[in-house]
């Protein structure tokens, strides 16, 4: 919560549940990345949150943008990143798409598979691609599934096949899982690509660049590393695995980068308890897994929630969405402690809600309109 | 599939993943369920499919509408339901979309606690209200969870509650759980109705309505029974348990109206391996469970997926959706056999897709636009 963000709520009073976003604290975040990690070019994750104003002010701060879509690549490049500063960073990719990035000016591309590169080669002759591979996550708050990567020795002929094929075999990614806890958790993937570089050089194709992914964590209930501690036990890393011979390197932040610059304020639609007796009482909110809480699935990303109660005696809740469906309860298995004087129409604040909620909602669901957003 | 479907896309090749929805196939449905429940009315649950088109199509027949907000409410009146028609079904619900209901002239409410029956009395003085009570679901593809709901001795004193402040204690509602395979199912659930009817009816309160519910399956990739079993399963139950005191009874068939009236078509994107040799190939689809296939969650349903290989060998496939999100697995546990021949940008055809897919569907997460849907 900043200052910025209470004083907007409190003038503007907007109706409806809604997230505002202090842009200030987007600013602070991309500065921290740079100073952990100066040698580090900054991708922004688009996908996080796209909203126009984030955009435009990292972009002016010289961020780069890491894009999962060609629709992601024009909002990108609407917000004033040239195209060397746009990644197409989506593993899984229509080759009309391709050839959409290709005519926008897009030289970078990611792939982990043979077919994908095929694609890439017909549609963006000559681009640079990097191949993601497969690592274990350990440590995550949220471990990646195998969707993305392919084992390290496949990229080695994926990578191969690349520069084959007339495109740049310009590196290796991977990602440590989401909100990752351990800043260690690059080591064991550095290691690997490393390895690949040196398999690489022995069949004549001369890698350049780590990507070494996203998986910094946003400020939740639970305290994390910052920054610095990243960048310190990366670069380590980097330095052990690679000698001498440093990569250029880039990160791709998104929950890291905007996260924490996120408030999303709610309303108590009812309480209740489900017999007369019960210690656990049912708290509703005007928001819930479908109108932008969806990060709350499994009850991987504990939110801090603050009331207007202050102090008051507190008691385990459950808390649960709007909506008419069974599943969208946001956490059950560890209750919440609330205030036991929270009443009915209460405003809630949702803290740490800056990244992957807008886009998460859901178009109509119910009859709700999607999460409104207010970046300041 | 059916004939209308397949000749839409024959003729019209709508471009990127979309939802066609055939009305006669709605129709149908809304008929096989008046026909094996005559004296029952139908609450068509809105927010399995809003499309103003099958709204219109179910108005005209005659059907009622369960709706989970004031926006469904206005979009129920607008396809010519009267406010007598229509019920607001959602237990949580804000005090002043109470009064924005009651002043559309909607005169049935869902309750499940005091705290809702308050609201009620308030926003709406005198109207009906119905309430909730929680059952296990035993069966069904998707048990709920408790959220909705209380258990029947509070709402005794719930109903008993609402009669004191002035409304109309009109009845009792469950809800056997989602995609119920078990035509038995209501059975339970009616004795505890019955037995609220009769400890009410010894405080003075007359109960007179039994809200059934949903539950009535779309047929998957399992068999389900057809309407014709459920109807005579729920009438044989209630008049073992109400006798010859028969109440008004009312069903909110959702997915059971609109499941199988609805195909998605999709395309491969990717088929890729994560290591030579694999036998398990990842197919990604142009669709997710950020594009409309929620409801792929946790795999519960199983939608059928029919490629245009026909009877080609198969081999099993894990089948994941577009996005850079990890979690945007559609099928792992359990992988789908698809032919060896299947090649990328083939199209795939994803049948029973009719209800909780278009309103589920993202506003624009990684960019991409929300599931197109024709209504025909």
């Amino acid at each position: 919560m900043t200052d910025r963000i209470a004083d907007f709520l409190r003038t503007r009073r907007p109706e409806g549940p809604c997230l505002v976003v202090d842009l200030d604290v987007v600013r602070d975040n991309f500065l921290a990345f740079r100073r952990a990690m100066p040698d580090t070019r900054v991708f922004y994750a688009v996908k996080a949150n796209p909203a126009p104003e984030v955009l435009k002010a990292l972009a002016e701060l010289g961020s780069c943008f890491d894009c999962a879509s060609v629709q992601e690549i024009e909002m990108a490049l609407e917000a004033g990143a040239t195209p060397d500063r746009i990644s197409f960073g989506n593993t899984i990719k229509k080759e009309r798409d391709v050839a959409r990035a290709f005519a926008l000016g897009i030289n970078m591309f990611s792939v982990d598979c043979e077919a994908e590169v095929e694609k890439i080669a017909r549609a963006a002759p000559g681009t640079r691609v990097f191949c993601r591979i497969l690592c274990d996550g350990a440590g995550a708050e949220w471990p990646l599934s195998r969707k993305f990567g392919c084992e390290p020795e496949m990229a080695v002929d994926v990578l191969e096949h690349a520069h084959r094929v007339g495109l740049d075999a310009y590196g290796v990614s991977f990602h440590v899982g989401s909100q990752q806890g351990n800043t260690g958790a690059w080591d064991g993937a550095l290691a690997s690509a490393a390895k690949l570089f040196r398999e690489l050089a022995e069949r004549g194709v001369t890698l350049r660049m780590v990507n070494l992914g996203g998986g910094f964590p946003a400020k939740y209930l639970k305290d994390v590393p910052g920054v610095p501690s990243y960048g310190r036990a990366i670069l380590d890393s980097v330095h052990r695995h690679f000698g001498n011979r440093l990569p250029e390197t880039i990160i791709e932040p998104g929950r890291g980068m905007v996260g924490s610059a996120g408030v999303i304020k709610a309303e108590v639609v009812l309480i209740s308890r489900k017999q007369a007796g019960d210690d656990v009482r049912w708290v509703y909110l005007d928001i819930g897994k479908f109108g932008g809480l969806a990060e709350t699935m499994d009850e991987a990303i504990r939110y801090p929630i603050r009331t207007l109660r202050g102090d008051d005696e507190t008691a385990p809740c459950i808390i649960a969405g709007p909506t008419c469906d069974s599943a969208d309860v946001l956490y059950e298995k560890t209750p919440y402690a609330l205030p036991l004087s929270l009443e009915i129409g209460d405003e809630v604040l949702i803290e740490g809600t800056g990244a992957y909620t807008t886009t998460y909602s859901a178009v109509a669901f119910n009859g709700f309109p999607p999460l409104k957003a207010y970046v300041i």
